[in-house]
């Protein structure tokens, strides 16, 4: 397990992709050394912008990556994708109809694929998706665009995982604006309505808008940000500086229109991400997410460990198995059981290595 | 908190429909006392059927619902619904159009309808239902109805909480194949194909039963059931006792029609629920399910009891926020951080209120 990583290392370094895909594959999969693995990895990430894609199936979300994917290489940038969704054409081994095409690229480590899967992971998707961030991050890659389906409470945990989020919606969508109100609204950095020529569009714009509490009747420069966040008077050099930016520092969600199909939009789209990043710079809000993020990676770590330790535990596993007929009995309860078991888990939260000493 | 749940119990089991309500919230948002609530309720539980109810968006699930309760009733059975789902008609605040009439049938105790809020249950949905549903099961219903969006994991898991899985589709649900493929199938005993008299239903019967194995040009007496079990010669009289049973005693899931908007399809809906029971109780898989059930959820009360205690810990809040500066300085790693907050949790293991001793 020692020396594995640091082989790995020396190749990962190097730029060679078939390191990083053996890299992404231990991480994913929890294989033996993986966290030695992203300890070692840790102190080259924090550079890459991560960037979440989300909406309902069928919205676009695929091309409208592989439309951003291919604005980032026109700019020069390296770009990492995971697809965690498993409608995503990605998944399904075809990116705008060619996988193989996009894998050849993805040979001179300007692009790398890579789907996640969404289910198996133990301790959670979100928590796995930030591990192959982190690595894809290491790497090198500039931008990480993280494609997920937005229902389902994972799913969002995602999309929680990046520094801006995009949802991703079309007028055929009726149903998503019931399934947007259970959370994808407040994830939402900025709203893209694509096929934006077909009917529906400007009521679904409207609708998100009104949401967004934009028209509620209250004039724009009394409105708080969605943050509920008071407005302040802001620098005009700096308003000059960022056409995008309102009057106060906070940030509304822009709704953009798009028919990603056509390339049109994209840009737009493009755009307001810098202005978006350059917002999340200026005003802090990148390290309080990325502070936030830590903290939850910690906890996620905190919280598997101990899971690993106690469910690997022969003993642990022979209290559990011979307590559940007596709960069958009801003549102890779930909570009585567990109970005993976090009492005697306590011997286990030391190092497993210094059983040795 | 010991008061509380005596005086709530008294009503409880005098079976008035205000003490299920409070028990539930209580119970649902975790409240002071809930364990100590569900602890004593625990002896009360095991003799309901938990049958859940899931599928994409539009499928017609709550109209599925709303006619099994119907029919369960006019059998004399109580039934509690569980509806887990942001979409749904149930948690919108209308049931067929009308949630006042069905909120006045609740207080005959004979129906008791809740929808669970599918977001900030930290301790995950899955668990928030089952629990919710323990807490039904010991009032005294004969069924429950846990009606779940079937996408994303945390949904696949409130459907895994129920003794027998009903899935439900639509002609029109293209997509919701690709969806089906990322977990439905596994977890579904019964299908039902709903607006079956629009176009395409055929096809999606037919594209249902070929994921299922059961069109591969084998004949069928020599095909597996869908987990992979082997094929027994079952005994005659077994098979001329219940129609729907094959030769072997494993369960094949029937791919039902149904156009639930005019009431067809309900009745052999509830016969093949009922099939379906009778197979889990003659070959013990009942057992076997709740046992699994049993053993995960002591798990989640270890875990969720694990987090309690190390997160609402003064100290160890104090030590994750000094190292996060750290962490982000790149001079440690997340790793060494959880590391340190798992050995200093050993002192956090024994009861709480041993610390007065």
């Amino acid at each position: 397990m020692p020396r594995l990583p640091d082989a790995l290392l020396a190749d990962f370094d190097a730029g060679k992709v078939p390191a990083l895909a053996r890299a992404v594959s231990i991480v994913e999969n929890h294989r033996e050394g993986y966290d030695a693995l992203l300890g070692k990895l840790h102190s080259r990430t924090g550079r890459a912008r991560r960037i979440g894609i989300t909406g309902p199936p069928g919205a676009g979300k695929s091309t409208v990556t592989a439309l951003l994917v291919a604005n980032y290489r026109n700019a020069g940038l390296k770009v990492g994708v995971l697809a965690v969704d498993p409608t995503s054409p990605f998944t399904g081994g075809a990116l705008l109809g060619d996988r193989v095409r996009m894998e050849a690229i993805a040979l001179d480590s300007g692009v790398y694929i890579r789907s996640m899967a969404t289910r198996g992971s133990l301790g959670g998707l979100a928590a796995a998706t930030r591990e192959v961030a982190d690595v894809l991050d290491a790497f090198g890659f500039d931008r990480i665009l993280i494609e997920t389906v937005g229902v389902g409470q994972s799913e969002l945990d995602v999309a929680r995982t990046a520094d801006s989020t995009v949802v991703v919606l079309v007028p055929e969508s009726g149903d998503a604006i019931q399934t947007l109100k259970a959370g994808v609204m407040e994830i939402a950095d900025i709203f893209v309505v694509n096929k934006a020529d077909r009917p529906g569009a400007d009521r679904l714009r409207n609708d998100v808008e009104l949401m967004l509490g934009l028209r509620k009747g209250i004039s724009f420069e009394n409105t708080p940000g969605h943050h509920g966040v008071e407005l302040k008077r802001a620098n005009p050099a700096k308003v000059a500086r960022d056409a995008a930016a309102t009057e106060s520092d906070s940030w509304t969600p822009p709704v953009l229109s798009a028919i990603a199909r056509e390339g049109k939009g994209i840009q737009e789209l493009t755009d307001a991400l810098d202005r978006h990043f350059a917002y999340l710079e200026r005003t802090n809000t990148l390290g309080e997410r990325r502070r936030e993020r830590t903290r939850e990676r910690v906890m996620e770590l905190v919280e598997s460990g101990f899971r690993r330790r106690v469910w690997s535990d022969e003993e642990t596993q022979h209290t559990l198995e011979q307590m559940l007929p007596d709960i069958e009995k009801r003549s102890t309860t779930p909570f009585n059981a567990a109970e005993q078991i976090l009492e005697k888990s306590a011997r286990l939260m030391s190092k497993p290595r210094e059983k040795g000493h």
